[in-house]
């Protein structure tokens, strides 16, 4: 028989992570899908088919030519639906004009949705997962109102051309999701801890959507999000993530067959002393990630106690003029992120007459796409435009990520470094050019002529290393972009970036973007990843804390506990009405305070109700017994026995416990709170958020900083 | 100040792993250079340098062609070195006889080393490792004998032609280059829980040298090998991981450059209906794992328990005789694993005239090769072939796994597993052939003519069946085999065939090779991987058990405890002569009982001794007194202090405790043993070899099957 139901338990976990993966899977492409249709409906419309998007319509039409705004004979460019000649000035300001008034709608739409319908669904929403996963409890945060807006409050964020990625927020569609579908088996929808495995390996299916990455998706579900990842999960997240790479692939949002999402199409080879430069693109990676998480900190600051945090739908629609005025004029500013990041990763080929691409080529060489050769006009103007993109970038993301519509900081973070990465490339294919007969780039070159240096390597680099400043992340962060690109043998100059972007935004600043985030919404997480090693033992933290002798002593009121077997209904329910704690020590005697167990208030109340309305003769100078032996009291009223209530498992420490134990015991057994005994006898209690006070107050930040809202 | 402190910290683990991780490269480029040397020895000799092997040897002579044997004018098989001609039926023989020599010479001098200078370095070292990170010490087991009898042992081993693989004892190598390492970093080598922090990162480099797959070996020590895994050393264990690929790469010791070692050239689709052979091949996988764990594991206790144990290296010699006499007339035995796997998971291309691509094809066609086509009688040929392999690979390895020298499972379970994908590959194959206008099989045929069937793929699934089935291994088993082919896109069919392998294996064994290992050696490794649900409390398993009335009441002797100030050093001393423990609860009172501390047999022992020696005033009768306000005792002699040694914070639990939760405590805190107390009376206690006796018992093992040598 047990064997029959540990294959039930068995079974229910994998039909629930299929169930999610397939879940997560359709909801990506049916964003994807729904971006790409709106992000083009900014710029035209498909007159025969206007649920087409651009690339659809064309195809549909079988057209094989493009006019020079890569359309075609079926999509109308708004200018040339109101009959302007695209090659008039006029045309260009009809455009511009009709990409402002469709951003603002967008946006707008999207703000509005958040507001009305389901005010959880902004954000990026993984920090709000991390704290849940940690075991707080965020009602409707993963419910079927925010899986739904933030579905669509994706598409249209996206669209309104805002410096957001759709990635992030990926993660949280995948959480309601498996929030959703936990509920049709009892033993995950009815058990949090049980609930939060599902969770665990539906973010993982939420990375895996986001960028074609099952690998990486689990490693970040198992770095970043997962507070505790007891490894049969592993194994369920990775089939979860699978399935749902497998569903969406199967949809095939974007048209093509391609397996990754920024295919690396080269082989070039890098060579040893090119570690310089990524070392440099670390190093910029990771002041740009302290600087962003500082002053992206300090702009939600402002906003939560200004007026502005009163007006969000306002804000939204500032941030969407701004951008979409500052951004149309910008060739590599107006596409979405992503396209320019493949963009700025692929090498020029010979099918490449873009600006990027305008070298001065000898073709009389064998290979003349692969040298590296003096730059032309083209790629001096296209690095004006790109330091222009990034400067735009880097200061808009700023103030966008907060604001009040769904928004993820992948694609936005990788853009920056792309752009710096790429700028870096040109710099160092240009050096190398110029001094070939240099000892540093000998090896670099065949002959004097053809070195070869591809600056989209540091394109790539150069995101990794922007992505590891914003986020932190390490392994899961090279995982990831080894499956974006599929460019297994740039792992090294990857991880060095990566390594050096995490190194020095540690220095900077010790949270990334995420744990700052939850510090600056005060949820009550305990970070399992920093070490802890003070000197402090548990009477110095508990309360009452009154005892030890030379430390300053607090005005704690005394411990509000109930003995086993001497306290009447009365008794118990003005200490019920006099405290607001969630559950209180029971000890044999109040002179003794030798521990016997712990009952929450919860089943206290609901036992003292229930007795006084249904039970025979319980009044209310009854005497409460908790425990199992008493001798019946003859001479007094019957008295309540609630043994079945109480905890005769406490987990208890003693006064002399040291800090660093008792950190490890509520992070590792998931402690809400534990007694603290000397000799025996009660002491105090310790609970979470005394722990959390405890931590913040020896990082030196204000423990009253800490908001438990 | 705490930050330069902090600082170092971080900084000499990053050193230190950086050391290991380029240890573990080298190591692994000198055994693979050994290991490819000898074993071209037992064929031939390169005369004019001996010390090449045969490829090194044809390549320094510039030699284009190769005669039948594969060789080339500088390289002499032993039939030519002795004058006999390659054709007749004489030079098989001397090649054989030789062959059969070399093995033996090979065989006898690893098993000798093992036995006279390290006997630790027997076995693959996966199951000791587990158990060394899960916290039980080996003395000597990774030390630098160890490290260097391994090292050759496995080349002699792989050299000897026995069914063993050298990548399992790869890890074992690599955390033996950690032990040492750490040493140079006192943080390392002093704690041993920072020690095992080096060896998880040195395990997963181990892994990585072995397959040159970084994140595989990652998630190998995370999945696998590691206990406890914090995820700090995630980052590290990548980085060591790395560097080791990396430097093994620079060394470049088989001579290519390929990435991976067993790489797909191809990039044939599989189709959806191929789920079906790929689940059968699961199916085989899992069996197959069952059948060698069961029958290895009895041939492994006949051998503790018969004479065999005691004669090793005639066992050695035997197992090495019978190897070599049956595998040298079979092509496929009597190359190395790897190279049959290589061989296996290929696709005939124009290039191969083996039997196994003989095809009677149509030239005319466009792809030739890709297409499948009617075997022809060399294929038949082959498979007859491969079904021998296939029966001897699989049987001689139950016998060999075990002996005393230095081997590993990887490469074994693949072969057959291999052998086993190819051949249900080949039958697939020509099914389709026969029936193309079949509807099963409409979508793989473009017209009837050319349908589209790789045994090559089935091969490698076949591979990853069979190693699951053995190991049962699930992410990391993914991703080695996806990082050892290179092929991303079968990462679907291998999942499914890992994922029916281990639910079949499961389903008729509970462990994995390396658990059951661990229990035929009773090593006290309290497995953190299985779910354990029971309804046992503390008070059932805690020793004395005498309390609980209706339960079996054990004639346990009842528990020594001290008391905090009224035992004399006398009565102590014959405390600590009539038992064995080590270590005691310290009480108020014999009366009370009430706990105010543990205190270690080896602190007590010490102080007592040198408190007897040189402390003036302490003699036998002295009271030894554990807290800090005792009054005076003035009419005795001078009372002994003792107050730093006690522990003053033991963990407790009490009695009503769930035995779930209390080896869960014993997991994630790593306890030894842990108090039972009742309303702060202590009751007993229970320690680490309690709570395996009882895990083995309510798995219906015998308790006292745990020897805990």
């Amino acid at each position: 028989f047990n064997k029959v139901k540990s294959a039930h338990d068995a079974w229910s976990g994998w039909v629930c992570v299929l169930f999610v993966g397939v879940a997560a899977g359709v909801c990506a492409g049916i964003i994807d899908i729904g971006t790409s249709w709106m992000s083009d409906l900014k710029e035209g419309i498909c007159l025969e088919a206007f649920w087409l998007n651009r690339e659809q319509c064309c195809w549909s039409g079988n057209a094989t030519t493009f006019d020079e705004d890569g359309g075609c004979n079926q999509w109308y460019s708004w200018a040339k639906l109101f009959g302007v000649q695209s090659s008039e000035g006029g045309a260009y300001i009809v455009k511009y004009l009709l990409y402002i008034v469709w951003a603002l709608i967008f946006g707008s739409i999207a703000a509005l949705f958040v507001r009305v319908f389901a005010p959880y669904a902004c954000g990026s929403g993984i920090p709000e997962i991390k704290t849940i996963l940690s075991g707080f409890i965020i009602r409707g945060y993963l419910g079927k109102w925010t899986l739904l807006v933030k579905s669509v409050g994706m598409m249209l964020a996206v669209a309104a051309g805002l410096s957001l990625g759709k990635e992030g927020p990926f993660v949280h569609v995948a959480c309601c999701c498996g929030n959703i579908f936990s509920y049709l088996f009892p033993k995950y929808g009815r058990n949090e801890a049980k609930k939060r495995e599902i969770l665990s390996a539906a973010s993982a299916a939420g990375v895996s959507v986001a960028f074609g990455a099952p690998i990486g998706g689990v490693l970040f579900s198992l770095e970043e999000v997962s507070y505790y990842f007891p490894l049969k999960t592993l194994w369920r997240s990775f089939f979860c993530a699978l399935m749902a790479a497998f569903v969406l692939r199967s949809i095939n949002p974007f048209g093509n067959d391609h397996l990754v999402m920024f295919y690396i199409d080269y082989n070039e080879p890098w060579y040893i002393q090119e570690l310089i430069p990524f070392i440099f693109l670390g190093l910029l990676g990771g002041l740009y990630g302290s600087f962003f998480i500082k002053f992206n900190i300090k702009w939600c600051k402002y906003r939560k106690t200004s007026s502005l945090g009163k007006y969000p739908i306002i804000e939204v629609l500032i941030v969407v003029f701004i951008t979409a005025l500052l951004s149309f004029p910008n060739d590599y500013t107006r596409m979405n992120g992503s396209e320019l990041i493949r963009l700025l990763v692929q090498r020029c080929g010979p099918e490449d007459n873009t600006d990027l691409c305008d070298y001065k080529r000898n073709f009389t060489n064998p290979y003349p796409y692969t040298e590296s050769v003096t730059i032309g006009d083209g790629v001096k103007r296209a690095l004006w435009k790109l330091m222009l993109a990034l400067l735009f970038k880097a200061l808009i993301t700023i103030f966008t990520f907060g604001i009040k519509v769904p928004c993820g900081l992948f694609i936005p973070s990788m853009t920056v470094g792309a752009i710096m990465g790429r700028m870096v490339g040109i710099g160092v294919e240009q050096l190398v050019v110029l001094y070939p007969n240099s000892p540093l780039f000998s090896n670099m070159c065949q002959s004097q002529q053809t070195c070869t240096v591809t600056p989209g390597i540091y394109a790539m680099v150069g995101a990794a290393a922007a992505l590891g400043g914003v986020t932190r992340m390490t392994v899961s962060l090279v995982v990831i972009m080894f499956e974006l690109t599929g460019g297994i043998q740039f792992i090294v100059p990857m991880m060095v970036a990566a390594m050096t972007s995490k190194w020095i935004g540690d220095a900077l600043g010790r949270e990334g973007i995420y744990d700052a985030h939850i510090g600056l919404n005060g949820y009550p997480y305990l970070d399992s990843k920093e070490e802890f090693t003070h000197t402090t033992i548990a009477a110095d933290v508990m309360r009452p804390r009154c005892w030890r002798y030379g430390l300053e002593v607090r005005n704690d009121p005394p411990l509000s506990v109930l003995t086993q077997d001497s306290m009447t209904i009365d008794e118990i329910e003005s200490i019920l009405k006099s405290t607001e704690h969630n559950g209180f020590p029971v000890v044999v005697s109040p002179e003794s305070q030798y521990l016997v167990g712990f009952v929450l208030r919860r089943d206290l109340n609901l036992a003292i109700t229930n007795a006084l309305k249904n039970q025979e003769g319980i009044v209310s100078n009854s005497l409460v017994v908790f425990i199992n032996q008493s001798t019946p009291n003859l001479n007094g009223p019957q008295s309540l026995k609630l043994r079945k209530i109480l905890d005769l498992a406490p987990i208890t420490i003693t006064d002399h416990t040291p800090m660093e134990t008792v950190v490890e015991m509520f992070r590792k057994l998931g402690l809400r709170q534990t007694l603290v005994t000397h000799n025996g006898r009660l002491l105090g209690i310790i609970t979470k958020k005394d722990v959390l006070r405890h931590v913040a107050h020896i990082q030196n930040q204000d423990p009253d900083n800490i908001l438990f809202n």
